[in-house]
């Protein structure tokens, strides 16, 4: 993870009414710029090496941006994309973050999760310790975000001039796909996936599935179901509808939550362990860590009884419940003897 | 219940071409006027006391009732938040209500639906009858409620100039936030809470979560699942991703479900009975009235088999499938003598 | 389905920078067109008898079409109902489609999806092979349809104009509602119908409903869970809130599900098997083929073990797993005589 040292972030934001952000959106994040790009940045942020920076700019600190960009070939074209930067009515922002350091404002928090909807940095990888308690909680609008104080008088006024304003969240966390629409993905019903997500090409969220930030998927995949905050899913993973992945905020244990490649959960199934490559999970049965679960070898045979919990990350498991006897058993294509042995190395 | 006598409403409402009611939106509905206030408001409708009154606002009443509201120090404010109600290009409507009595028109439905979720009635405590019949089925849009027998011209109207007309839902009830945004609440997806639904202080409902109208949360509380139309939810309690309550609507029993406080219902779990206080349902178990469960006492002995109907309502109880035998067993913490006269106390 | 031949589609479409078709909203689909309308549409697409147009119509055969079109009481209509086609700023075309044939176009394949939507046809009985391959993946936006490559730019001119594009998602298929709204329905949340979905008069989707594209319901219905591709569900049939119906696209196996008349389907339950008329599944239970189930007879007395693929497309069955025993068992009104009879006829 040494390597994601270094962002930056030249945006347009919002603010309230009192002067407080709201959020930031970034067209072009950049991970690790060079360093002569960082010394020009720090020079218009006034910033030290190794400090984090939030800047506002006006017209002559951003004029000034402008022409030190403007000579950097990396950063050249944020210039000349659509971008009227000098005229934009809302506030320009400027960031610099370490990015192994906890965020600290909210335009640094949301260039963390742009980085990683753009998939230039992986789940787990960069610092996002008290995010949630740092940034706002908004109303997002068809108008855009609006702080929660000024809504009601927004939402009068406009109704008075026969327009509507309709609130399709309240959240600390906008819907990704306001902000990045990361390449070679197709989304059902984009409300339903946080930024700060990270979905990885190839990967198809239906219309039941959702993804939460610092969580996603590695590859291509059909999601179908949900990924809770901070679980991630190897490539060729899919996840059938309204399956559920165990979360580690509210009513799920401890344990983080990952999926191998190639796995297979079915509908309405759920997975309170990590799982290996390989591994399927029959449709509407839930498997948590502290089911016991009857482990049958190659031929079909109990090898023993174990928690689920015992199982985690091994490869090449099927879990089903026995629609006879009722009894949740896991299958595999390994002899007896090979799997009692992964069994007690797992202990 | 007998304290919630009287509402009165003064908003903004829509129409379709033939002067039916669609909706209305009240930014400030109050419960229990002052007996000089509502003596003032039946001066201008011209109702009689225990009567219900809808009335629209032309320019000379609209000017009365003006001068009157501006007379209340508890209305005063009403008229200089933003609206300017004289210039309204939408009906202006005035809206007195007995809440005890069925509401009869569509405005007096969206005074009662706005009361539940301004919180200032709590569910089951105000006259909902028949409402179901009175609401107009609409077509929410971008552009706000639109007649259904109105949409298709607008909708091929604005595509030839090249706009776009989207629409969010058809639906006899609008969705909450559109109207009311109580505070303390997050809510991920907007578009599944109904208006009429009351969240509580501290709720957060993500994205999976659902609330129907005259239902919701008493307090803080975690809603990742179903809160089905009549379900009341105590507080400090959260319901897991996809997990369902039985609602009375279609396919569930006559009993309504509630829930007590600092409970916990698994992901894609269901509830068919009211649980009291501190019960836990796990991951995935569907418990319905009519499940024969087996009662364990805190030793973990089984002190009898019983329906899980006959648990309603009891606290400490913990619902899981054991995943060896296949069997549904509820623990508790009560010693096999006081569970035994417990549930022979509930016979 | 011989008589599915052929139908003609008159609507504003739009393009991306390329030139290339993004979509096409059709005002009047219509179905089997007369011999005489349609040898005047012939005329203006230069097609011959059997052949597929898209023609995208300019000025002056623009013009042509509107008066050959109002020379046929039966599209007569379509020329004064809001539209203005000769000013539109969107492109106009007209689409001849023989519905046996694959759909080639972009706005045939509208005009497909269109014609299941309105209740024109029925799932399965046209063409739809191959549209996944010919559709583009398309950013569905408050401002409308915008294409992939083209997204940043307008968000991000967007944004700093102080505007906001928000993208609600990004998909093949857009939302029914934004093109269809069915007589006699009600959908709380219409971002999870796709455009090709087919709801009868009487359904109501509720907000975890979802259905997907050559799928629906034939009459009247409660749909609170998933409808996936392909499956068709008979009226009176009510799908609880969470319930799955296997598709054939990913995880399911080959067989094409459908359900009967009068079914239940209860909240987070699944159907893995066709059902037939007047079949429950327990809420909770997910039945898939290879269940391996146990079949009583109307004393309740089992009959036989047997995979649930066995018991498709019977009626009468209840499915539940036996809350004593884990075992999922089938109970039916048959005795046990012409229950036997019945299974090894389906052998």
């Amino acid at each position: 993870m040494s390597e994601n040292k270094v962002a930056i972030g030249f945006g347009i934001a919002s603010k309230n009414n009192n002067g407080d952000w709201l959020e930031a959106y970034y067209p072009f994040p950049m991970l690790n710029p060079t360093d002569a790009l960082l010394a020009d940045l720090r020079a218009v942020t006034l910033s030290a090496e190794g400090q984090n920076a939030t800047v506002e700019l006006f017209s002559q600190d951003l004029n000034d941006l402008i022409d030190r960009l403007d000579k950097h070939p990396e950063t050249k074209s944020w210039l000349y994309q659509g971008m009227e930067w000098m005229s934009s009515v809302q506030p320009i922002v400027l960031v610099i973050s370490e990015l192994q350091k906890p965020p600290e404002t909210v335009p640094e928090i949301y260039l963390h999760l742009h980085l990683l909807s753009h998939r230039l940095v992986k789940p787990h990888s960069i610092s996002l310790e008290g995010i949630f308690g740092k940034l706002p909680n908004v109303a997002w609008t068809n108008l855009g975000p609006i702080d929660l104080s000024e809504l009601k008088g927004r939402v009068a006024e406009a109704r008075g001039q026969g327009k509507f304003i309709a609130v399709k969240s309240v959240d600390k966390f906008p819907q990704m796909t306001d902000y990045v629409v990361p390449a070679g993905v197709r989304i059902g019903d984009a409300s339903r996936i946080r930024l700060g997500a990270y979905l990885g090409e190839g990967t198809t969220v239906m219309h039941e599935g959702f993804v939460n930030f610092n969580a996603g998927t590695l590859g291509t995949g059909m999601i179908e179901g949900r990924i809770s905050a901070g679980v991630v899913v190897g490539k060729g993973t899919d996840i059938g509808g309204g399956a559920s992945t165990m979360g580690t905020l509210s009513g799920g244990n401890s344990v983080i939550i990952s999926l191998g490649e190639n796995c297979l959960v079915g509908a309405n199934a759920g997975v309170g362990i990590p799982l290996g490559d390989r591994c399927t999970v029959e449709a509407g049965l839930y498997v948590t860590g502290g089911s016991k679960v009857s482990v049958l070898d190659d031929q079909g045979k109990e090898v023993k009884k174990v928690k689920a919990g015992e199982l985690a990350g091994m490869n090449d498991l099927l879990f089903r419940r026995n629609s006879i006897s009722g009894a949740i058993e896991c299958l595999t294509n390994k002899k007896a003897i090979a799997l009692n042995e992964e069994l007690h190395s797992n202990n």
